[in-house]
């Protein structure tokens, strides 16, 4: 099966949790990294501002951690939902929380071209999520992830103010 | 022994290498993160500002772990020239590069108060240095991480024009 969507998970995300900097589309000064299905699998694209190096001609880890941490919380998402028969879109997206982050940097990856990250869900459970993820430039993987992600605890969604729950 | 240094790593980086968007002194979109000594730990602390959000009140993962990423290197690279027997301020800081970067979200980290960042070199080689990490806010640990740091490779100086070297 190949199925490629054109909808974003994190377009799908409620306003209150859709304030991320790595991936929220109401955070204007946040990274805005949008996640789809590929397929099997997820894809994320992502240009680095000159300003996200390490040094001269490449790209910071931070950065690239970020990527991986927030292309895998919508994989999880994503892969969620379309266990449950739903697809990107049909409903809002669930929201999960990183549990834990592993990142190898493999080499250097160079500051200029475009990243694609991409991800797949390797356990599905309905409260917890794997996700093997890789970060690419040019073609080339720079780096690998692995994310365990976790439905939101009910302690996160508690500072939501009234005003702002729809 | 307690020796708690006021001197900050990166500010011993050559020019070269402190254009890090997470801890380079040069870069001003960045965050400028700086690492000093604490006794045999190093310390570091950075407030986040209120774009760095995960969902309301809370802060990203990504944000977590670019200071744990960059606070590792600067524990590196102080922890090797401490073994030769310098201070941070007795010559450039010899520059790290992360090979790879675990971090165990504990709890949710409140957006709001400054974040500490502590750190100990557990392994320390010449070019490969092991830390691990602690992220807390008002005073409770929300994150730990462990980092392989590796002495920056040849290939990621060879991008440096010679008008930058000096």
């Amino acid at each position: 099966m190949t199925v490629r969507s054109t909808q974003a998970v994190q377009d799908f995300y409620p306003d209150d949790f859709a304030h991320c900097y790595g991936c929220g589309r109401l955070n204007a000064h946040g990274l805005q990294l949008k996640t789809r299905w590929d397929g099997e699998e997820t894809v994320a694209r992502f240009t680095p501002r000159p300003e996200h190096m390490a040094v001269p001609g490449f790209v910071y880890g931070g950065l690239i951690a970020s990527l991986i941490d927030c292309h895998a919380m919508g994989t999880a998402a994503a892969a969620v939902e379309r266990a449950a028969g739903r697809e990107i879109g049909d409903a809002p997206a669930p929201r999960f929380v990183t549990a834990s982050l592993r990142v190898e940097y493999l080499k250097p990856t160079p500051l200029g071209p475009e990243l694609e990250v991409r991800a797949r869900a390797v356990e599905v459970g309905e409260r917890k999520v794997v996700v093997h993820a890789t970060v690419s430039a040019a073609g080339q993987v720079t780096a690998t992830g692995e994310v365990v992600a976790v439905r939101m605890p009910d302690s996160m969604t508690a500072k939501s103010t009234p005003k702002e729950r729809r």
